[in-house]
């Protein structure tokens, strides 16, 4: 865990470091070293005061660097076509290293990661070359100005540490089990670097992505979490000695009467919820099945390009998500030189005080306004197209943005409503003249949680890691209030959220512990065979040759067998693996003296009675499974679906009054599942 | 879950109030009304200032009101008595209360909520006797002075109200599954009340209390800690208008190599833990072994007596225990006017700033640490034989408040030590003089967090609690690493709990989800029958008349009988609750005709075929459980205790290849992990 803890931190700094200089890169480069980012530049040169940090004369635009000129059009022209050619590079980089190198790197690897914590293996989705390559495309993608975040992808690296450390350790890799509450702990440290929230984490690993989660793994995860929520301080990426990445302070409290303003974002929240999940599944589903899947490449050029045109005019959309993210969120202090705290003070106001009464909008509140606007048209489009491209991409960032943009939107909005109308009853009891009653950097982060609730449907969760960004208690309940209004009115457009939908669109083979099942079917109506369907393919435990068992192995492809004790008495002795039995029937023929293909298995203590000139008998009792699972035929299938998520099973084999009638297996649960829901059972084909 | 919050934030703002009045009552009464305590007599006689707000005319100390006197040997020697007489009274009353109306709400609860979250039945425990008797004796022994909190009976207040709501649904009452999911979501909600921590509340609930958690009790149990938390917020039974019990606000960061000393402390806690279990539990089993139990009476006044006679000259435990840690957790700021914080000042500084330099202490810091010891060493050994007595009683305060003042200690001792030897190695890098640098406050905290942990061995809960009381996350990791130390240490000498001791002392049946089985025993070995044993009591299917069922009911006590096809075949088709047999055959004598002693009972669709003379038989396909739960004789018993944990079960059939072979019990699957661990099986005993 430390080990883990350690990497993911580490790793989180690295790609932190990187993006900062990369993004920057686009704008231009430092003159005294090219691996500085503009603000690392312009701290080292120390000749820059507080006031103009953001114009040192080391850190140079490509137009000052090549055309020598800062201003004008041509220098605008050039800084705008060096933009777009970076990003073009860096997406190209991206996507060829995943395709080259690495697959499974792409997209944002959460639905991957629940499938495989519910007992799915995915074989290479964890490995090394994933591992690394997820890493550097992911500074790549995030640096190109796509509308991406590195959340959800770092969460998959972090599992990829978990597996590889716990592959190190025979204790986990030989015990699938055990590995998987390696992983899950994992992916708490990777949310926790991801915000630098480390409870967030452990409860979005608990709420979001696990699949069984005893109390060991919460208290690894724990601690997992907090390794690399350090170590991630220690590397400091931010510069501000924080652990989080939007560091918050408000200095008011919040009024009752705003707690309407905060549920119209809840249900904002939730219609972009709805309506990022069925367009995004649209063109997924539409890349999947139409010739637009066979040019991966050409598709993220194509984004990218798109992107980084309109972006670039566009000072919002210009700068990274995470800054906008931040820049939101802020509240307007008295230094604040940003557009959107460009207020008219009032004159008797001397010093700079933390406690500014509210005031009125200057004229570049209302520029910000319209353009946030578009801003917000803009993300909310192209993020629908990005979110699933062959790169990976999380859309953490871009939901926050869409809902911090919406949220600020309504936050000024409200602030000068009430400035301007101190008279009106709703903000009669509140809000007096002078008094600083509507903070809009707050509405920014209610309208963020709304938005991430409705596409993720986190709660808990979701509340937390919020809290662990502000700090403070005290706004938790608009948190709380927005975050369930949207889940409530996404849930009442349909009740996946984006990860499941993603898990069913990719057909995995995912039992979801959040559905209930209440049907009144019973095992009888899971179970094969079927009623017309040929018997159950068994083994009986003395009466069989080796032949027959080949046979049987060549014709079907089970991945075991029952064994009984005849095929008149149908009692059912255990289960036999198919790989086990290949192996041993292979190893006998190789070693054994006198294993021909008429030679008897048998799987009981003692052989059977045989003819005497009969060939040696092969004993087998040593891969017979003397415990497999049974349920009678008329278990309800609510409790078969409970044990088979509880207990994690593969297949269970039904009984009635001792006698073998059929076997379910965890495909058969899902097709039933699916068929009960009315969805098409064939959707669940595990490709 | 709205009104369980509701109705728990209500409770605990209630007994807040009452707690506050009464330990008031104990010194004084106020004169304008009797019902005020101390402070808002105060608060509402508008003549003081804040200098001297505990100096107002209108609250009068006993030693006034009947001598005219406050100074002087009468008036101490009054006060004292009047101190002692109120205590005895308040203490009287709860036992005598406890004793005659509801002899369940003794103890912390926590113990009996957590078995019966397990699967296990205790009938009233959760009643609403229990939850009025236990509210209201709660105010008394918390206000009668002692060694005891509130915060351990809170949650069985708050679970005695879920269980009431969920009695007035039908939905919860009929399923025992779905109350204890309310129990749990209960559970959380009383946390958060009583240290206003809703998350910690949540986690709290997941670690310590609950068995089976799902996702939708995490959502509800936030919902719920939530509203409590914030209903007892808008009661404001602190006055502050905070939700937290303990608010603290520190200014200085911690430095690395203070973590020697939170590791000391961690190391303080795990040995009081252990301490406290082992010593506490000795008494307890003294008390249920020998005539003392008989006096519980008796023993409640002579504890009460001792501590208000020993309580009084300190001024350390006269106190309320929550205002003392609330004294020790309080960083020393320049309006401070209590003893703890008596520094000498430096003449040079004016102005009270908030970044107070370390200073050398003065008379009042060493008069302090020498009255905290004495306090320290009596609170040690009160606890022992306060907590189990027959009243309500929780130990997190009095744990909180033992390593509370040990942190204390050892932070003053830091602090002086760094201001004296600045030189120091260990010093010099972080501490210069004039500089800020130990905060002892949070040496009291970190003890805390040490201390409780060492008793209830809870982690992460423990440590949000702590982080939401402070409500910063700077402090995350010197409470981690004293809780993990104590943990360690306490864990190396036991395993248990202070709530797994009382468990097992009672002997009820608890099967802890934390404890690993990696024993290699089969379930055959721990079937009934065993070998030399009567055969199993079974019914068959179609061949048994009703006397014969008859008298299998009357001979034997088990709670039912599996059904086979017939005594040969011994093959299994169902399970028969002995209840439902019972009111079966009731029902059928009185009102089917026919049905006599000779009748046969049949378990099958169609009525066997019998001899045209005999008389009607009698159909129990009806009561019969077709799907019980079955395992082979080889299952090794690790997977039977996890199926037995993860399912909820209560008996299990034992079968080899389909023949009926035994059955195994919670209580045989307790009795034999008791016995694995080396314990007397006996010891659980379900009394």
């Amino acid at each position: 865990m430390l080990l883990i803890g350690l990497l993911a931190g580490t790793l989180a700094g690295v790609i932190d470091l990187a993006v900062d200089w990369m993004t920057d890169l686009k704008e231009g480069v430092c003159l005294s070293a090219f691996w500085y980012s503009h603000e690392q530049c312009c701290w080292t040169s120390n000749e820059t005061t507080f006031e103009d940090r953001d114009k040192c004369p080391l850190w140079q635009k490509w137009s000052e660097l090549l055309l020598s000129q800062s201003e004008g059009a041509s220098a605008y022209i050039l800084n705008y076509l060096m933009y777009i050619l970076w990003a073009l590079l860096f997406a190209f980089l991206a996507v060829s290293l995943v395709r080259v190198f690495a697959p499974y790197a792409c997209g944002s690897g959460i639905p991957e990661i629940k499938t495989i914590l519910s007992g799915f293996i995915i074989r290479g989705y964890l490995g090394k070359w994933t591992l690394l390559i997820k890493t550097v495309t992911l500074v790549l993608v995030v640096s190109s100005g796509l509308s991406l975040g590195k959340e959800g992808p770092l969460v998959h690296v972090a599992c990829c540490c978990g597996n590889f450390f716990s592959s190190l350790f025979s204790k986990y890799s030989k015990n699938e089990g055990k590995r998987r509450e390696v992983l899950s702990a994992a992916a708490a440290a990777g949310v926790s670097v991801a915000f630098g929230a480390p409870i967030g984490g452990v409860l979005f690993s608990l709420e979001e992505v696990s699949y069984y989660f005893p109390l060991k793994t919460l208290w690894r995860s724990f601690f997992a979490a907090l390794v690399a929520a350090f170590t991630l301080r220690s590397i400091n990426p931010f510069g501000n000695s924080r652990l989080v990445l939007f560091y918050v302070e408000y200095h008011t409290p919040w009024y009752m009467a705003e707690l309407f303003p905060f549920i119209l974002l809840g249900v904002f929240g939730g219609l972009w919820g709805t309506l990022f999940t069925r367009c995004n599944i649209a063109w997924c589903r539409r890349r999947k099945t139409t010739r637009l899947g066979r040019y991966p490449v050409l598709e993220v050029i194509a984004v990218t390009a798109v992107t980084a045109i309109v972006a670039y005019p566009n000072p919002y959309t210009r700068q990274s998500t995470s800054e906008l993210i931040s820049e939101l969120f802020n509240d307007c202090g008295a230094l604040e030189s940003s557009q959107l705290c460009d207020y008219i003070n009032d004159p008797n106001m001397t010093r700079p005080v933390d406690d500014i009464p509210d005031r009125p909008a200057g004229v570049g509140v209302y520029t910000a306004m319209w353009q946030l606007a578009l801003a917000l048209i803009f993300k909310i489009v192209i993020t629908i197209f990005t979110f699933g491209m062959k790169i990976p991409s999380g859309l953490f960032i871009p939901s926050m943005a869409v809902g911090a943009m919406a949220g600020r939107m309504v936050g000024i909005g409200v602030e000068q409503l009430a400035y301007h109308h101190h008279d009106w009853i709703i903000f009669r009891n509140w809000c007096r003249p002078g008094a600083d009653c509507v903070t809009p950097g707050l509405y920014a982060m209610v309208g963020a949680a709304a938005c991430l609730g409705g596409v993720t449907r986190m709660t808990v969760s979701l509340v937390v890691i919020m809290f662990e960004l502000t700090g403070g208690l005290e706004y938790i309940v608009p948190l709380m209030a927005a975050a369930v209004t949207s889940k409530w009115v996404a849930d009442a457009f349909g009740k996946e959220g984006i990860y499941e939908a993603h898990i069913h669109l990719n057909g995995y083979p995912f039992l979801d512990v959040k559905d209930e099942f209440t049907h009144r079917t019973l095992a009888t109506d899971v179970m094969r065979p079927r009623r017309g369907e040929p018997p159950l393919s068994v083994l009986t435990q003395d009466s069989m040759t080796v032949e027959d068992v080949e046979t049987l192995i060549k014709e079907t492809d089970y991945n075991g067998f029952p064994v009984l004790v005849s095929r008149d008495s149908e009692r059912l002795i255990g289960f036999a693996q198919r790989r086990e039995l290949i192996l041993a029937i292979k190893n006998a023929r190789q070693r054994q003296e006198g294993i021909v293909s008429n030679s008897i298995m048998y799987f009981t203590e003692e052989p059977p009675e045989l003819p005497a000139n009969s060939p040696h008998p092969l004993k087998l009792r040593r891969i017979l499974n003397l415990s497999p699972f049974t349920v009678t035929d008329h278990t309800p299938m609510e409790t078969v679906v409970d044990i088979f998520r509880k207990l994690g099973l593969r297949q269970c084999l039904v009984t009635r009054s001792g006698r073998l009638l059929g076997i379910i297996t965890k495909k058969d649960v899902l097709r039933h599942m699916a068929q009960m829901a009315n969805q098409d059972p064939e959707s669940i084909m595990f490709n």
